[in-house]
């Protein structure tokens, strides 16, 4: 069930992202290839379906939720596409398909996520794709900074890069990702519930604990994921981050205690998720999807 | 005089840009670091200048135009450090200073550069830093995105990379100045015209047209300087442009053709001023100092 409502969502997200890629004139063709290869890829569209699922937790209308789908996807695609530079991750491959700067070249690669970040807020900002009220638009640009930037995602990337080759704890290891990934997991639920326009505090807590929790459990799975998958299934090297030495949840905890924990945090989001009814019911199948997944 | 008005919004901007370094927890400390290092070097801070003397030039309160002026020199700072990336124009030095990439290192670069373009929007959509209404801010964050994004600032640098070593003509020189450094020049009079709270149609026109002048003459003197100057003046290696086969003015127009222009982009902007009283002199003076500067 899990899979058909992702797919609607994919559909819906992806219909919104081709429009923001026509180059207003030939001579910027090439960049706009370039931001449009790194976001047309086939990915799951795990964010967006986050803010669809959260908007639709709170009976919101899912015309109003595009923008702020189309917004994390934006951010999320610019992050792979840098994380995979040369400088940073050095990856040739990503769903099997040449990165970014593998298909164009590095400056381009460059340039496409840091194009890829400005529209994000643009998509944000302009009321033709974000037809929320002034308030609202203005809390999800401020909402969507703040997990994207130096103390969210960006962040959680520095520490990762510090940390490669240490010997890091639980706890060290989760401040990283709940920057690196967790952040921007947050914004997307956050988002989606504001689109609804019908959030309020208590339902935006629960809903963020909810994304506490999930963002955490993926990340969790994807570390097993790395151990057990081989490459042709997961579409990237495989092994690579125990390859590089860096802090993965089976090397820290052993493989048998990071499922246990995996599933310790799907059952959290699940209570988070107590005061709604069954228009969370998206949210709940994506929680136990999250650690059921084989790639 | 002029130099005096620079110096006041130099020390203004700069003490707002300082509130916004503070690593949140020390994992982040070598990030915020390099962040703040890419950004207070001693810049000559034209963008914020353009941003409060265009919000004078409404007779309005510079107060309200800190956060739109710590948002342009933001998305500057962190062109420039991505511009410097080995993969990019591999330069070591700027202002006379290692650039970012050599003074931390490259991945590092990468993520400062990420991180100072979502501050600046933070920076706009943040009541605390920008206390216009929401309706100004969410203005500001869709113009400064535009300007900053593949249509706009990134695109231009797509369009210069995409040059090199080509023989633009006149017309194609200026689509790439128009992008590469007139959208966000275009962008920090708008914003500080909107900060005030007090511009209407007419003048947000008249400001464009001034921005664009000005733009276009910064870029003109800018080569005019890259051929004369040497290197101790002007802080980088000097006539590097000509060595990448980049085109340039003087390349194109001869010098003296080159001079001639950049005195009648001055004349065009101080003709859209014409509206103005005695508070656009602060941009009369701008429009003045940039063809007679000599680095």
């Amino acid at each position: 069930m899990i899979a058909t409502y992702q797919q609607r969502c994919q559909t819906r997200v992806d219909a919104a992202l081709e429009s923001l890629f026509d180059a207003p004139r030939s001579e910027l063709a090439r960049l706009y290839q370039a931001m449009r290869y790194s976001v047309v890829n086939g990915g799951k569209r795990v964010r967006p379906l986050l803010v669809y699922a959260a908007c639709e937790a709170l009976n919101g209308d899912l015309d109003r939720a595009d923008g702020a789908a189309c917004a994390v996807e934006l951010i999320h695609a610019y992050s792979l596409v840098h994380d995979d530079l040369p400088a940073m991750d050095d990856d040739d491959l990503r769903r099997g398909q040449p990165t970014t700067h593998i298909a164009f070249d590095e400056a381009c690669a460059i340039l496409a996520g840091d194009g890829l970040q400005s529209l994000a807020f643009e998509a944000l900002a302009d009321p033709r794709h974000n037809p929320t009220d002034a308030n609202l638009r203005l809390s999800m640009v401020l909402g969507l900074a703040r997990a994207a930037g130096p103390a969210g995602m960006v962040g959680g990337q520095a520490i990762d890069l510090g940390s490669v080759g240490q010997r890091l704890d639980q706890a060290a290891l989760e401040v990283m990702h709940r920057h690196k990934t967790g952040a921007l997991i947050e914004a997307s639920v956050q988002l989606g519930a504001l689109a609804s326009g019908l959030a309020d505090d208590a339902a935006l807590r629960s809903l963020q604990n909810y994304a506490r929790a999930i963002g955490l459990a993926f990340q969790v799975q994807d570390d097993i994921l790395d151990v057990e998958s081989d490459t042709a299934t997961l579409g990237k090297t495989q092994g690579k981050d125990e390859a590089n030495h860096k802090p993965t949840y089976p090397a820290l905890l052993g493989l048998d205690a990071a499922k246990a924990y995996a599933l310790e945090l799907r059952d959290q989001a699940l209570h988070a998720l107590r005061p709604f009814g069954s228009s969370a019911e998206p949210l709940r199948e994506l929680a136990r999807y999250i650690v059921e997944r084989r790639s």
